[in-house]
């Protein structure tokens, strides 16, 4: 019953697999190899367009360098208040950057709305050099709190940046599990909706370690390249991220994944609703949910050799928590099982 | 016949074994996991002392981090002419310290000379500010010429910087090649002798993504965590790099893998040396080799599917490169076979 | 009547007078002349201390520079959230360290309340590298509202500094207003309350360009040194500041031009309340002052020469903003002239 | 008989005259009031286009902020192996760039030659990530040793920059002393030939503080302001610097204290070629000269009072220093008087 969260999986079987076959022979580095190359167009057809891939060793290198790329001088990303960029990263969006802020955006459950988004922007005088000046927009999908953006909002959010002629970034660590919640395609979750950069995250859905920044502007390319090597971001056996994401993207297997994962957040949603003993802090959309449960319940449940986090109520969240209550987070990935969760319903019950 | 890099070879079969056997289950992720804690152990030993050891992901990580854990404002890093870090780095050292600068150190075939660090050193004086101030001198072991500093000059360099209080980084992305060539232990080569900092890489010799940050003192540990977390460098699901260490250093199989590593190149130097056609520019003393080869043969060898690239003459090369001859570089690997070798002999002979 | 900014005031005759005087002649740049030797001598009997006294080139770099003096990896500072810091530097704190982040802290009126300081730092638990570490607390004396912290107040907001080993630092761009306002000392404003660095400015009370870091912990000069000089901080003819500092701290004339600034401001206080068509946001302790008045009495002012900036109401301001009325800033200076502030009286009258 | 450098001069009394008379009054801040218009005026007729200019504190700041404007990932500058930047600046470019790196070039006295620049430049590939990008070629005019690039030889260098799509930055930290030796005009030796970007110093030149950074692409000019702000070089009583500069360019006044300082240069030559007891190491063409002395002779002027450095002889300087000789700098400047030249001629005799 391991829901502390879905970077405690280790790697999917097909993903170790693909490892293993691949780790024989020669071939060139740095990300030259022939692996490297027909993964690159895997995901110009995963995105129905030509797009630039860079992979990175970790989702924050993929975050910050979004940001790198298009920093200005007094530079101002903004982010919702609780995103992952501005809680979890120990300011390395700040340090690879050489020096932008993350401007916190209000909103609840983990989402900016437009009109915080319109607020947080309008404060800054296109003239004014004093204050900085917004150079993106960060969105992540889905968010921190098990939360999606519709892609209509997605739609609202980049246009409010466009008009200021700022270009949108999406944390897309849990790229896969918000993308068959909309039922959406790649295409229509970024790109056709006016995101400009994607960190597109492999290792919380089956990979060990799979994480690429996804430039929708080509011409950006060659800059980003210096870029992620000046950060110390360019594996030389690259072909093992490569052969990570081949068989990721391969017949569906990542949205496979994330589809389990998923339901058994949801199956976890319906036991803990029906437990009495616990009650959601609001509907999961993707693989995280957040139970308010009694502490005594939480103590029985952790004895029992279930692993999951107290969690701060979020920004938004309507709820009352009792005295003798804690909110958690439990999270679901590829390796989580029905049994398990079968399991912690009957131990919630 | 692949001998253009190191890195153009696979996984070991063991390191890869070692992945596949840890990639189902669950554990504690960005370093705090059962494997992470056991590997952590292992490098106590191996160095007989308590040691800190912080995974990253490239060996261009390991040294700009090294370099970042130590600099001062101004601060200048001295390293070799050719090293790996002014070369081949993308000016990484530079950006993830904040913008120190790395000052070039002249001596023949990849090695500083302790009379030119010297001398290098003695032109900032303590407190004009102008110039800027030292903070660190980098030697690296093998260099990157395939030479190999002995134990008493590695001695010799770190008094120099000890004398200025200045620390002493080892870049180690082929320690374990050196290590077996001088037949002394981690200890003798690293702390014993002065030696800080080491960048431990075990990519290069076997592993697909396996570089580490050593530091003696444990008292600069608690920084350096959030030094790389801030990075980018700190991966979540850690135990697969502690698996690639683990099994590395089990039972000294990452010196068997360099042992041989070090014996191909001397059997291909034994070849080039007798045939006649080529002949070395210097003594190959780990798994790197710089044969000069009529350029006849240079394509007379890769139309037969040598892989190798032509190489500047370092510094301090002495002999002569004739108008229709090539100075190639050849490398050795843990995946370099006999066969091979004897191929690429009887080809150039 | 130019009420937009102190800034907007020239140099006090006196400065001006001491500039000339010392304009002849030759002396060592960098900080190494005579007359710089004096001044820093003046620093330390002023501070009642041996210091170590950096001159800058603006409050920004002052404020900037003494971060980055004591930054540490993921680091954060605190400060109120509408400190000139967050609000007016362009993020010249976070480029300068090298990417630090500016943690804002709630409290009234411009000021940081302990209870909330304590609850902002004790969110980072001291080995978590994801959210980073609290590097430094900074307050600003005089606020940029107007309003001082007591004497205690400072040694409440330091112990809770200290009790987590983090430096104390205060923007001291109006300094010389707060102290005459508290009726101390130097000393009993900073270091005898915790205070371990201090920005300390001339510019907005009489000189052109006098701002200067004070280190309290002579140990931290060195490095500083080196710190400014990377900066580009280092001013050549550097006697031409110490004339300045020279002229201002002599014999008291920097409290004296403060003295009146401060009581400029309480005469259009009182002129501004007698008026019946204003009423002032809160009392000015310095030399600032926010009235809230009638928009088409704002028209009339600035019809008949009257200088000043509309402002938004700061945090904690209780009092209600009529649909017709607008807050505004005023600000006295050395240079304000009592015929001014009665001119202003008379026609809000 | 101060000769050590010609930031030991203070203020010109033309300059400060135009302090003391701009020192009442209010005015806009932060280069908006009326004076920074009309001096921003004064340079684009001073370079028969439109310009944008921005002060800074330092030389330093003007070089360092002029690379940071053009930086890119992994970029690299190119200078003489002994300009200031490399030499004197403690690593400013490189900290304001965020960690730049200034490449070495080649050149006798002061001067890179044009096939040491092409070299420099040629050995990076424009798609090879490892070793970086070039961004930047700057070249020093007049050198740190008191030479001139001649029209054409700027013009040579600017074009091998162009044909990489580089641009081109001038440090004109003694940029009247050089343009009077030439008797050029601004735009000939500036964007005529090629300059894109001009540190324009008049600090050494007669002023106490004024230095600026001047960009030919306009379309720049926006971002610069931030960039400046957040290097935090943006006085805030501006008008200081604007004052000293309209002194400065005011009726030719600053091309006639740069032909005074030079003509006392070629004055002190004269003496010392006569004296027998010293020789000059090359022919100075602006204001700085390097004379070889015997070392009694040293002595004896000290002790007369005389103040100058011994100095490194450059590269590329052919001549002999015998052992009992040193080889001195001496720098005139406009506070220089014939009188101190003349008595330094006579005990040199």
């Amino acid at each position: 019953m391991f829901f502390a969260s879905d970077n405690w999986a280790g790697a999917h079987p097909k993903i170790a697999a693909a490892l293993s076959a691949n780790a024989a022979g020669f071939d060139a580095p740095y990300g030259n190899g022939g692996l490297d190359q027909s993964v690159a167009e895997r995901f110009n057809e995963l995105f129905e367009r030509e797009v630039a891939v860079f992979f990175v060793a970790t989702g924050t290198a993929a975050n910050a360098l979004s940001l790198a790329s298009v920093n200005r001088p007094g530079g101002i990303a903004f982010c919702h208040r609780e995103a992952h960029m501005i809680e979890d990263e120990c300011g390395a969006p700040e340090y690879l950057t050489g020096g932008a802020r993350l401007c916190p955006v209000d909103g609840p459950l983990g989402k900016m709305t437009a009109e915080n988004l319109e607020a947080a922007l309008s404060r800054y005088e296109p003239e004014f050099v004093h204050s900085g000046q917004p150079m993106a927009v960060s969105l992540t999908q889905a968010t921190e709190v098990g939360t999606i953006y519709s892609l209509d909002e997605i739609e609202a959010l980049a246009a409010i940046a466009k008009k200021r002629g700022l270009p949108v970034h999406m944390d897309g660590a849990r790229f896969a599990n918000a993308l068959v919640s909309l039922d959406a395609t790649p295409a229509e979750m970024t790109w056709k909706r006016g995101v400009d950069i994607v960190s597109f995250g492999g290792t919380k859905n089956g990979c060990w370690c799979a994480e690429a920044v996804i430039l929708f502007d080509p011409s950006k390319a060659r800059e980003f390249g210096f870029l992620r090597k000046r950060a110390a971001q360019l594996f030389s056996k690259s072909r093992f991220i490569s052969a990570q994401f081949d068989a990721y993207l391969e017949d569906g297997h990542w949205l496979e994944t994330a589809r389990h994962s998923n339901a058994m957040a949801a199956r976890l949603a319906t036991a803990i609703n029906a437990s009495g003993k616990a009650r959601l802090g609001w509907q999961p959309r993707a693989n995280e949910l957040f139970p308010i449960i009694a502490k005594e319940t939480v103590e029985k449940l952790e004895t029992a050799g279930a692993a999951f986090y107290p969690w701060n109520a979020p920004q938004g969240f309507a709820g009352a928590i009792g005295p003798h209550e804690t909110m958690c987070r439990l999270v679901t990935s590829f390796a989580t099982t029905q049994e398990e969760v079968d399991r912690f319903g009957e131990l919630i019950a």
